[in-house]
């Protein structure tokens, strides 16, 4: 029988990757991958206008540029044909999401719209509707909207409904001009199937929808905004599909921009970081994934239906059909990047130059001569606001114990320990809350390269890691999904589980917990959680105070 | 008649500058300067071992260097002959203090104490005399000691007794054959006059010496420790003689040195800062002069003897005879040295490099372009401790507000700001005891080459502030009291303030805060105010439990 594969495309923060997958080994037989052109849009617009502080926009074309890359890419790298693909998948950032016009294509393709900011997608981590997330939060509150439950009681900026809210207030008529909204990943279904199907997962965790409930009610939409009443029907139409699902075939202008073959079964969207569960193999409860990348999702499976404050949601089937997937999330590696990017100094740039290492690789070997509490400084993991457990993007970074003889290695260390306290915070309030963390296993490509990384995460959580055998693990789930969609009788599988036993798994290296080292970080981390409540639960709202004096100076912008 | 000159000797914390000053006119008609080849030893000594942290040495051998250089450089850059110089002054960074053999030559030159990191100079910011200076100050206390009130209320670490008993505590053999510890700048004026002359500016700010008192009795120093019970007249022996006057004449010895005539007059060393205050011309009470540098020294005239909480000290005579000299502290650009020298990214280096500009001129350019308030950072500027009004060798730095869109310039500049905010807290608590700023002036290299730094300054201090004419202020300063060690007879001046109205004044430039930016900054210092206290007063003490792990993890050194 001739070899199958499924193909999976993750579409990153910066960049989207295709990957071959052999659907009964999962063996990795080719793979592409290609920047965003624009990358992140923070500060202005290609064309301007100038973007106020906390935007992040992209631009959709980089998409579509991708798809028309990675696939044959992928395709080429694996030595196969487009023929031998059984199904697609795929998983996007998220909730990163953009207007479309009545024929599906995003505003912003419009000349009318070029220079219009909101016509763009606002990606993940744009944070400019926290005064719309703060009034959701307070209208779900008084009517005692019983959804806020699922997501820790708070809905945070960086989701649909309060970035679609301030697209309203800022610009009625675009809102009116946009005939739906969208997340990129359903979006990029669509553009392959010609299907509007809205990923269950998606849906779950970003949009306010659940299984049972549907989503929130007009009235509670009307209360926030009466223009907003009828949002759901008016501009988040078409059906939310399951996880697996097939949401349609390749179309002939699809085939045409990919390579691929009209008529190959195409799954609904994965949200970036669940498509990793079943990459460990086959999933349960009380197993926890953290998804190790610009920012590290952590996903626990439970059959308990628990309420966890400051999560960022609990999704029923929404990471693996039949248990309560829950998940938080916090910003990592961009804390790592930013430090890279921006302050490392000249006389590192040649070292590293001259021994033909990379930035992290330097730094993370000086870090790595360091003891824990060698360096004196402590760091909170805010620099793009908290999204668990305290759920405010309007929270910032801070360090402290600098020196005059501080140097970047330590600092990049503290950042590292200062993620890891973070992590340990959300695993504490998950255990509190009644969801135990029985096995935690990491994936992405920190966890495939750092093993300082790794390190100081298993001292700081005091708790074994196993590492996901793939490097590119959301892209492997994308195309265990795939598979799924194909079915068994189109060569792929029944059910995620049965993908995730022949095509997932674990490397055989485990991070353990040194007891010296989690001792001293067990001191720190008590020095972490006062700073953490001090600056995070209300004693002094400095950070916002500050955010609060920037808009105030800020030249004025869009 | 022939015109006559005055020789300044500047000895700072990283190099030693010679100064050659028309005594009639103020004219500076040549200079040299040479950095200390050791620099700053805060890591290891030079054939080792390592040090811990908040070490800082210095290799009294540098000294002897630079003269050796300077004054023929000076002479000669001026072109004129050593039989032109009428008198020499000269002034130090204290208290920055040396163990000295019976013969008056630096322990470390002894090749049996080579490796012995208490037989070299402790520089003013060594700080790992904490322990001894918290202990001091709870004894000092607890018996009601009167010179307690003359410095605020606490003894910093940085200074005389607390760097001896340092000593004494780590290393008793090396404190018994220690025929005498002196401050680097008397050891200097012995070294060219052959007489053991201490500063009564040097003795009263760094050695709790007062005209009045003397030094602390012998029962307090027992009190302390019975080893040091006579530690005034076993270790600390010589007059303390008055600012300007003679110590002594170069010797023959100190002529080949220095190529000096034997017989010029030589005066008693001055603190590096005060020694500025006659450069803005006859000082008056209601001044206060900012000597801007690696620190920031505040020095305030007044009439009235007061207790001003966390000053550095009160000393009767001890900047211009006549009146208190009140003296607070703070560590300014080292700051922005830090972030230069450690996290000065590569495309800025080249950007610098292709304009020919220093970073410190492109950072500076960068955040000109900021307004107040717009980085939405926020910084405590103890990246050396807080040396007024906390007086607090154990507080570290920290920022807050860090995005992943946060940049050097940002940084910078709220370092700047942070630096400002300290000065305000300072000046507010000059005139909340009863020290009334009338007159604000500054001076050094960031008075004279950043307006950037003095216009955040003003904004930030809601006060116009002149700056002293002479870029070499220190040296000025020192000339001055070398015409003045000469004497009218010696064709010098018999009074400082005679010397001050030939000799120095203000540059025509004039810093005005403007009202808007003073707004925002006065909104910014109401956060500064919260964080200082939060952390500096007790209420969150991670400072120091941060350098207490730290102190429990580094591998053991002397």
């Amino acid at each position: 029988m001739a070899k199958k594969y499924a193909m999976g495309i993750d579409f990153g923060s910066l960049s989207a990757r295709a990957l071959a997958v052999d659907v009964q080994t999962g063996e990795e037989v080719g793979s592409a991958c290609l920047d965003y052109a624009h990358g992140v849009m923070d500060r202005a617009l290609p064309q301007g206008p100038g973007l106020p502080p906390d935007w992040a926009l992209q631009h959709p074309q980089d998409y579509l540029t991708c798809l028309a890359q990675v696939i044959p890419g992928a395709l080429k790298a694996a030595g196969i044909g487009a023929e031998d693909i059984v199904g697609v998948g795929l998983d996007f950032t998220a909730c990163t999401m953009l207007p479309l016009d009545r024929a599906g294509d995003p505003l912003c393709f419009d000349p009318a719209y070029a220079h219009n900011p909101h016509a763009y997608v606002k990606l993940w981590k744009h944070h400019a509707a926290q005064s719309q997330a703060d009034r959701l939060n307070a209208v779900a509150q008084a009517r005692g909207e019983a959804f806020l439950s699922r997501y820790g009681g708070k809905v945070s900026s960086e989701w649909m409904i309060p970035k679609i809210w301030q697209i309203l207030e800022e610009d009625p008529a675009l809102y009116q001009a946009a005939h739906r909204f969208m997340e990129a990943g359903d979006w990029i279904v669509l553009r392959l199937t010609g299907q509007e199907r809205r990923s269950a997962g998606l849906a779950g965790y970003k949009a306010l929808w659940d299984k049972a409930q549907g989503y929130p009610s007009p009235d509670f939409f009307g209360a926030l905004d009466p223009r907003l009443a009828h949002v759901v029907e008016d501009k988040l139409r078409g059906p939310v599909c399951p996880l697996g699902a097939r949401a349609g075939e390749i179309t002939p202008a699809a085939a045409r921009l990919t390579g691929l073959k009209p008529g190959t079964p195409v799954a609904v969207c994965n949200v970036d970081a669940h498509v990793s569960m079943p990459t460990a193999g086959p999933a349960e409860p009380g197993d926890l994934l953290m998804v190790m990348g610009t920012s590290v999702c952590h996903i626990a499976l439970s059959r308990e239906r628990v309420e966890v404050p400051g999560m960022s949601g609990r999704v029923e089937d929404g990471v693996i059909p039949g248990w309560m997937g829950y998940e938080a999330n916090q910003v990592m590696g961009d804390h790592y990047n930013w430090l890279v990017d921006y302050l490392f100094p000249q006389d590192y740039a040649r070292q590293a130059q001259a021994r033909g290492m990379d930035a992290h690789a330097l730094l993370s070997e000086k870090a790595q001569a360091l003891l824990p509490g060698q360096s004196g400084l402590l760091a909170l993991d805010w620099w793009n606001g908290n999204r668990s457990v305290l759920v405010d993007g309007q929270l910032s970074g801070l360090m402290l114990g600098m020196t005059l003889k501080t140097r970047p290695e330590e600092m990049y260390r503290a950042l590292i320990e200062a993620t890891a306290f973070g992590s340990r915070v959300i695993h504490e309030t998950f255990e509190k809350s009644g969801i135990p963390i029985v096995r935690l296993a990491a994936c992405g490509g920190i966890a495939q390269k750092n093993p300082l990384v790794m390190q100081i995460y298993a001292d700081v959580l005091g708790r074994e890691i196993g590492v996901v055998r793939s490097a590119q693990a959301p892209a492997l789930g994308s195309a265990m999904h795939g598979a799924v969609a194909a079915g068994k009788a189109g060569g792929g599988y029944d059910h995620i589980g049965q993908a995730a036993a022949a095509m997932g798994g674990l490397l055989p290296v485990i991070y353990r917990p040194d007891p010296q080292r989690s001792h001293i970080y067990s001191q720190l981390y008590r020095e972490y959680l006062l700073l953490h409540d001090y600056f995070g639960r209300g004693a002094n709202p400095v950070m916002k105070r500050l955010k609060a004096i920037q808009r105030q100076v800020h030249p004025q912008d869009p």
